[in-house]
């Protein structure tokens, strides 16, 4: 696995930096419930507005290469729980980026005082999301039928994963 | 069971009309996630903010027995599954009113076009409410371990529960 990349928190200020991984990703119509039309002034509300935060993983020449969003999964009687959204540029699949994000976030989730970590919305047909979770302790506590609309395979299922921090 | 009462879609002009239910349902911590401090501006903009929509339950001097909340589960990909969030008035708790705003919502959701409806957050220890939508054809499709803080249980399961439409 490579690591020829570094992962650290950014503000707002620096959120153009990740904001092409998020064109990819929502061109690809795959993998997130975004609507399609999302401009970047919203996704950084989104992703850098408190109690939320944005990470960037980066190699050396500054390259943006991957990213994620941590905050509480729900408000209320429900924040002792995280969320995590993670993206990768294509350009650097297979190097090991998802599993060091999901590493890093589970290291962040624990430091901010989380008991636990859930993914309300992992699209069953992206099988290596969902066995990355796996392999990262994550259990599919959920299964909703037909819950995204994929762009090529239509209807698929969605997952609830869930693991203890 | 009496019927006494009717559903009607209602504005934020009208808002506050329910907002005594909610300072109840907050009080008692016992199903809702909301932050404990909720503005009344706050819920307002989060129940009748298009694309979501607050329907009341009233009697006929007009006094609110309860309401939902209906839209769309998710955005963009997801968004052809609805969601709804429902309150009764602890002084009409008996009466049927959870069942008849359970049936108006389904009915709302297929006129707007919806193929599913999905409860995310349904505290396992709230049976009253658990019994009441598998009544109505939900499903349990996910149990979230200890996701809700519980005023007087502590940390108790969370459903995730669902029903074609």
């Amino acid at each position: 696995m490579e690591r020829d990349f570094l992962i650290r928190e950014i503000g707002p200020d620096e959120f153009e930096r990740v904001w092409p991984i998020f064109r990819e990703v929502l061109a690809r119509g795959e993998s997130y419930n975004y609507p399609a039309e999302l401009s970047m002034t919203r996704a950084r509300a989104m992703w850098t507005t408190s109690p939320y935060r944005t990470f960037i993983a980066e190699v050396d020449a500054g390259e943006a290469v991957g990213c994620y969003k941590l905050g509480p999964n729900q408000p209320g009687r429900g924040d002792h729980v995280a969320n995590a959204s993670y993206m990768v540029a294509e350009a650097a699949w297979g190097k090991g980026v998802g599993g060091a994000l999901c590493e890093h976030s589970l290291v962040q989730a624990r430091k901010a005082g989380f008991v636990a970590m859930q993914f309300n919305y992992v699209v069953s047909s992206n099988t290596a999301a969902v066995h990355l979770w796996l392999k990262h302790g994550f259990d599919i506590v959920g299964r909703v039928p037909g819950a995204f609309r994929h762009a090529s395979l239509g209807l698929v299922d969605v997952y609830v994963m869930h693991r203890m921090l």
